[in-house]
């Protein structure tokens, strides 16, 4: 469990939350300061919460994202885009890693070949996670498309190759997190908002039901492309970067239960929350997962 | 009236066509032969044709984007996302230029700050046409908002600028073109191809009915952000570019009708194409206009 970065928390809760079993604090650029001529956010109140954070060992997790610019900002302005908004924060990881040197920070759903370097060049205390979509994604894939629509947004070809390589490396670094989110179909499409309809996307990708299945798949895509070679990804390294690497990060032993997957003994699957029992399923009831109705793995526990 | 480019066309036809009063001709990517491995449209099979387009002064108008890459090119591959599709073309607009000096070719809808410098570097014979809504739009106005994703996307903030600069400095090389697409809101949401409803959107921004209204105003908002100068917005440089620059180079006579604009005198209204009468429109009769429900000018014709 986690807590949200907020004005509110003090080291004393910091502290108190330790002794609860709470892993880490989870910050978004909305619940900070931005210093918008510059893109720069501004943590700086944040320090003590951090120093506390630091001296009890507790995770800082990033939604590394600078604010987007006002719509209003002229040429003279640095200009954050939904494109350059997870390059744009790097600086503010790297200077927080170097004030606060011990404490562990992970910059959450990794998706810029910037941000893996980035988290390379800090220390073992700074980790990255990378999602399942962002294997597969890139700008294309959601330019029409709100299903693929998430934020961080997928970028370039060459920024996901450089996150096939992270995730596929064997670097203790990264490790998988899936950032899912089952929005229902009709707040995709932006329909819940009142009116015709005309609305804005929900972001967020669902891929939780088939997401084990999704890493092994876009495992094997950067093996046929020439991103990874076969021989490399061993069963160590796919099990570390789902779960071996991330429990190392955290201190959480490894568990006993095991999951077997079945190449191809199964299709994606759509879920339905509610509505009307019989009849067909509607928008208002129903979450579309990534890949809908692709093939894919079936898992099951051993 | 324009003809679209096909193989079906000949120098025959072109000729043909000009005596019977048309005035250019269309090209698609999808038209033309791509070489996939580096992105390059190849219109060499289209040599005739443009040859007998150059002899009788016909205008060849260029949707000029390379063909998106295959999702399955690997990472030695020059990927051609809809970011960079653009700038990928426009060394086969200035091949074309250099092949047929005296061919006129108009670069329809650009948006980028490259395309702007690529025809300002050609001679006179190449112009570009930029339309109402790339006058306002950025990446982060059509991420994750249907109603504002059209093709060629619009681009970066650093684009925008190049579009209002080059719309806005009198020179006759850019005019208006406003590439407006009426879709159904229906279609927009990708609501239209059967099943659940979780289609993909189509591509396209509807403008038509406020159009000059619109550049009005990115011509304001250009001078209140520095782009433009108000002094030198005046009245010969705003009708150029919304008609006088693109009559000239067509070789059009200039019409006698007016029309007068009052600011703030009108809202922006969607527009209702079919269905029932009576009771609310729906998302199948409805198409939502850009910039809807802002106030706008109003328009009489004097």
């Amino acid at each position: 469990m986690s807590l949200y970065l907020h004005p509110s928390i003090t080291p004393d809760t910091i502290r108190e939350a330790k002794g609860a079993g709470i892993a880490g604090v989870k910050s978004y650029p909305a619940g900070v300061t931005t210093n918008s001529s510059s893109g720069v956010v501004d943590y700086e109140s944040f320090y003590p919460v951090f120093a506390a954070m630091e001296e009890v060992d507790m995770v800082l997790n990033l939604h590394g994202e600078a604010p987007p610019s006002p719509s209003t900002a002229t040429q003279s302005t640095q200009q954050i885009t939904v494109l350059n908004a997870e390059e744009a924060f790097l600086p503010t990881l790297k200077s927080l890693h170097e004030r606060f040197p011990n404490l562990r920070i992970i910059l959450e759903h990794c998706t810029t070949a910037a941000a893996v370097e980035a988290v390379k060049q800090c220390g073992p205390n700074v980790a990255g996670t990378i999602t399942a979509h962002h294997l597969f994604l890139t700008i294309d894939d959601w330019a029409g498309d709100p299903i693929n629509f998430c934020k961080p947004v997928a970028k370039l070809p060459s920024d996901r190759v450089a996150l096939l390589k992270a995730a596929t490396s064997g670097n203790l670094k990264f490790f998988f997190g899936s950032d899912s989110a089952p929005h229902l179909l009709s707040a995709k499409k932006g329909l819940s908002d009142g009116g015709l309809g005309a609305g804005k996307c929900a972001a967020g990708v669902f891929t939780q039901p088939n997401v084990v299945g999704f890493v092994l798949e876009a495992f094997q895509n950067a093996c046929q492309a020439g991103i990874a070679k076969e021989g490399d990804l061993n069963q160590e390294r796919v099990r570390g970067f789902l779960g071996g690497y991330g429990r190392k990060f955290y201190g959480v032993a490894e568990g006993s239960a095991r999951i077997k997957l079945k190449a191809g003994g199964a299709s994606v699957q759509n879920i339905r929350v509610g509505g009307p029992s019989g009849g067909e399923s509607g928008m208002s009831d129903t979450v579309v997962t990534f890949r809908s109705e692709k093939p894919t793995y079936a898992v099951e526990w051993v």
